[in-house]
């Protein structure tokens, strides 16, 4: 699901950013062209839409995945892209708090791919869905050079502590709210590279295996809502970027702890010092970071235990475009070598 | 939105056809994989979509377009392009009889590709929204080594005349029915042909016009639904072979009365004998093709006029994997040149 960044990220040369693009874009797409206003709730900037259909609140959502890009058709791993490809959607469900309901799959097939390709795929895809949610009704099948699968998914909200419909957003983290993250960070990156290196030590295959089968934090994100948390995204495109977007989207400052973002030990085993770096700019890793309040931190905590990391707090808030800043175990100020990736630009 | 036609569509040579391919897929992505088969009213196999949301019932489809197959960049068509992709799924929701909400826009965007392309594109695809209804709430935005854009939308279903909420079915064509066409059909495939011809005969122009600028018929299929008919697809792949995936999904044979299907004079003009081929096979005209009985469409035609053509009826019901029959004005069977297009063999 695309999220509408500062137009700082339009490029001063003209070339294109997938963020200019979108914010352009979002200027078209939903500015000018509403018939029913009132029917979004929440529109393009999130990670997924709101809207209120005929008699309910739906949540809607579509991510793709090409060839070369996001996978690559060599490594013949249908399966996992499958199960990815599915996951990278419920994730965008599981950041508003949802829950996924129904899919729509779009196959882009070059000539000569084969059946078993896709029926791998769908079994990827399917076992990630038949676990988290969700099930596929229809798509549409299309001619292409270049292989690519995308997927629109559906949902619907869930109820907070006060039995109304609620939902998780990009723009409500609120100054002095903790910063939280619902696992370990970098090793869906740490594994990408495990795999391009051709290594075969089995502390790397467990982050190629958090590579391919990450988990969409679906029943994480309903009990968020229902504990009264109003703030959160998931961490696809590396936690700085993201919360850039985030601190961008609520106009806060945000300081991370640098220190306190859990990191997997194969992670630090196989990278080293560089471990942290993959935390702070690898994505894919679908966990979600959200804001909140002390008191429903330290509850949430109570009930799940290590699985809350409080990584930062809400410094400031007013701040126009928002800002991050990552801090050290001295409290300087640390910046990263690469913040996340830009699905334009690499 | 993809639909599942009978297996003889699978080549014998084990190549992979679209429908064969779409049939296996189906068995995988709906018969495996349902949490909530009740919530799938109307799965793979029709226009759209039906399923039952946590308050509602929601059509689902999704189209998408690639370059080289379905529009070529150098055309520089973007506006128009634009137009077309969101005609092609409104069509399903029109095809449905139902009424077009909201839509997700996933861009595959090649290195080089310019902002004005897209926003050109979006200018396109938000006038169409704007004049059928339906409106872009959120998408993605990847990049891709071959252009693409893939588009999903969500509509209702209307009321028919019992207050009920229907909609329009492949599957519900009885024996006897009159088959029928809401417009000439085979102005764009031979608006397309004059384009690659580049031919500038104004007549040629009309046509081409005509490829560029369908125009979805939404009123029209809701005013099917609250006139009672039940059964319903839109002209997207050809004639013949469209009404062949209706007749499987009805089980039942069809004869189509050549000389009665209605043909745009342009299209006699340019084409002469020839025009009653791209009539039977051309696509992308998005007119609705309906059967119903002979009273309800005579009700129909004093409303809309020369709107509604009569071109067949349902001859025998039971018919395992349906059939069509095309006949000439002396009751003999025709034999088209082509029946329509498979989306992956072209």
């Amino acid at each position: 699901m695309i999220s509408m960044s500062d137009s700082s990220a339009n490029n001063d040369d003209g070339d294109m950013s997938e963020f200019g693009l979108i914010a352009r874009l979002a200027e078209f797409g939903v500015a000018k062209n509403l018939q029913n206003p009132e029917s979004i709730l929440t529109g393009i900037g999130d990670d997924t839409a709101v809207v209120s259909a005929s008699s309910g609140q739906l949540l809607l959502t579509t991510d793709a995945i090409v060839d070369g890009i996001h996978f690559r058709s060599v490594d013949e791993r249908w399966y996992d892209i499958g199960w990815k490809c599915a996951v990278s959607n419920l994730s965008d469900i599981a950041a508003m708090g949802g829950i996924p309901d129904h899919a729509l799959v779009t196959l882009g097939v070059p000539k000569g791919a084969s059946m078993e390709t896709f029926i791998d795929f769908y079994s990827g895809m399917n076992e990630a869905f038949a676990k988290f949610g969700g099930a596929v009704v229809g798509g549409d099948v299309v001619s292409s050079p270049n292989m690519f699968v995308n997927l629109a998914l559906t949902g619907h909200p869930v109820s907070n502590g006060d039995g109304e419909s609620a939902w998780l957003k990009r723009s409500a983290a609120q100054v002095d709210d903790l910063v939280c993250v619902t696992g370990p960070l970098g090793g869906s990156a740490g594994g990408l590279e495990v795999l391009l290196s051709g290594d075969t030590n089995p502390s790397g295959q467990t982050l190629v295996n958090r590579h391919f089968h990450p988990a969409p934090r679906i029943e994480l994100g309903n009990r968020l809502v229902e504990a009264g948390v109003r703030c959160a995204m998931d961490v696809s495109d590396g936690l700085v970027g993201d919360l850039e977007k985030l601190a961008s989207a609520s106009n806060v400052r945000i300081r991370i702890d640098m220190t306190n973002i859990p990191i997997p030990a194969e992670l630090i085993f196989m990278f080293g010092t560089s471990a942290i770096e993959l935390a702070l700019s690898g994505g894919e890793d679908y966990e979600l970071v959200f804001t909140a309040p002390k008191t429903i931190v330290q509850a949430l905590q109570e009930e799940n235990g290590s699985n809350i990391t409080v990584i930062g707090q809400i410094t400031d808030d007013e701040v126009v475009g928002g800002k991050v800043r990552v801090v050290d175990a001295t409290g300087d100020d640390y910046e990263p070598i690469r913040k996340g990736w830009d699905h334009l630009n690499g």
